[in-house]
């Protein structure tokens, strides 16, 4: 439910990892220029279908397009275009080609309006421009408010990274989240611990180790609000292995069994589904996937890089050189 | 007060830029082998002698030894050995090349105990193997527990960059403590905030902003017993900007103009001499320095990075290409 593709060389060598293994998914729109209208909606989406190759017949991209300051028509004409899914509101300066987004939320009132009125989803990256490991939990007064203001919106927090956000989707109906792999996973030591190692930087950054427990609890729990969203962000070994490293993680080809893995670890394999869609499928009213992938517990070794077609594109995936005890057997 | 000044190649580029603008320094023993006994650290010391060059006759290195299980013997000749200064002790692991540390601190008991009586001070890399974030916090009960043990021995809490450590100055007498320049100015924003930049990536971590206004307010506010310490910690640039990157930041070529900067900024150019001097001839009855480096308001451009013999010693300097508005006039 949250997937950066790229665009170019990048997405022709992402579109097949996630198309490969997943029914769908939420494509980002933080390209350069931004994905902001009906027709850069509509070309990027025959580009991810073109890279998808023939994996494309069995994935469909859900198109979110970038909050600015669409007016009701632009929106109304949105929600009829084939294979828009949500708005997403980037606060301006929060990640990766974030620099568009939303300066002052102010300026995004009538086109939030207009969403809750036509029924389109709000998905948020809910960060403030605080210290780095306060900015979620600086940013939830936001989603409160926005909760409250807009109660016929479903608004959903993007990677929630924090034990902070989890109160809120009790406190909420119109409230849910997606929880990555890696912030299952990682902590600020996976990242600065030990060595500093620049594929476990993200945005939202990887927190403490309480804040990890607490995700967990909240996933294996089955917690009905809580939806899988990769947040899988390839970029270039080149600029993740230098001074001035992008954020992003590159999950995309190892996520089902790296998570067959972590919740069989904890006990948690009956809450799979779902985590990975069951959930989603309830919170928007999606239509039931009919892709079926079957898992196996058999060790499989990561590579330690996937090349493109140019020079460039050179991605380091997460688990790069790792075993994982679980692999897809049948797509 | 505290200097990583490397061997090889690297020490050659490192010396002259220490030995130029300072009168000492406190010598790190952190090499591989570590700095052990009386003999290593003779040879390293006139290899420091060698690479300082025509720096090296107003250059007093105070050689450190690494602390493992030394006797009341060894402790007692190195008492007498020319330029031996103080015991460093690294928990296990704390750092870059500290695997053969201290494991277990009751091992260390009659060490410690010989250091006491025979006057020998005693300098702590506090960091315990917990949260990144928290290591500092939760080695401070050691702090008290040695200090409270060994009441005639002088402790240096080395590098604090929490507020959590101050406190523990006022409560010992025999408790003091180093700041580097990097805690005073960066947080972990600098390191992870916007893009990820390895060349603030240090042990123990740039920390949250109110640990760095608080380490501000005691260095500006004249804390006696706060010694500068630079921990300028040089590393080639491919070990920083690649994954894994060590933990260091070579802040010895810019350090006087910088402090100078900072100091002047906050008001506080009247405390900079005794921070960077007086406190530690006070502290370790050192003798006064006869050398006079004099420092002027010239804005200077520090170099991308230095070079030195072999294509591995590459250094990315502290403020790299980056304007001081102070500069060193005379020497």
């Amino acid at each position: 439910m949250h997937l950066h593709l790229r665009d170019g060389e990048m997405l022709k060598l992402a579109a097949p990892h996630s198309a490969a293994d997943f029914a769908g998914a939420v494509v980002m729109p933080n390209l350069v220029p931004p994905v902001n209208s009906a027709e850069t909606m509509a070309a990027y989406r025959s580009r991810i279908a073109d890279a998808a190759g023939t994996f494309a017949k069995d994935f469909s991209p859900l198109m979110t397009v970038f909050l600015q300051k669409q007016s009701y028509e632009e929106l109304e004409n949105l929600k009829t275009a084939p294979g828009f899914f949500a708005m997403k509101l980037y606060p301006a300066g929060a990640t990766t080609n974030s620099d568009g987004g939303v300066r002052d939320f102010g300026e995004a009132e009538e086109t939030l309006r207009a969403m809750e009125e036509l029924g389109i989803p709000l998905l948020v990256h809910g960060e403030s421009n605080g210290f780095v490991m306060d900015r979620e939990t600086e940013f939830l007064p936001v989603y409160r408010n926005l909760a409250i203001r807009f109660p016929k919106l479903k608004i959903c927090m993007e990677h929630i990274s924090t034990a902070a956000a989890l109160p809120l989707l009790g406190e909420f109906e119109n409230l849910f989240a997606t929880v990555t792999l890696h912030h299952l996973l990682y902590t600020l030591d996976d990242l600065a611990g030990g060595l500093l190692n620049p594929h476990f930087f993200c945005k939202p950054i990887v927190k403490r180790p309480e804040d990890r427990a607490a995700l967990r609890e909240a996933v294996f729990g089955g917690n009905a609000k809580i939806m899988f969203g990769s947040d899988s962000a390839p970029h270039p070994v080149s600029k993740k292995e230098c001074a001035g490293a992008f954020g992003g993680i590159y999950s995309a080809p190892v996520l089902l069994p790296a998570l067959a893995e972590l919740f069989e670890k904890n006990n948690a394999l009956g809450m799979l589904n779902d985590f990975l869609g069951g959930n989603a499928r309830r919170i928007y009213d999606l239509p039931k996937a009919t892709k079926k992938i079957v898992l196996e517990k058999k060790t499989q070794r990561v590579p330690e890089i996937y090349c493109g077609a140019d020079t460039e594109t050179r991605v380091v995936p997460m688990l790069a050189g790792k075993e994982i005890a679980w692999s897809v057997s049948e797509r």
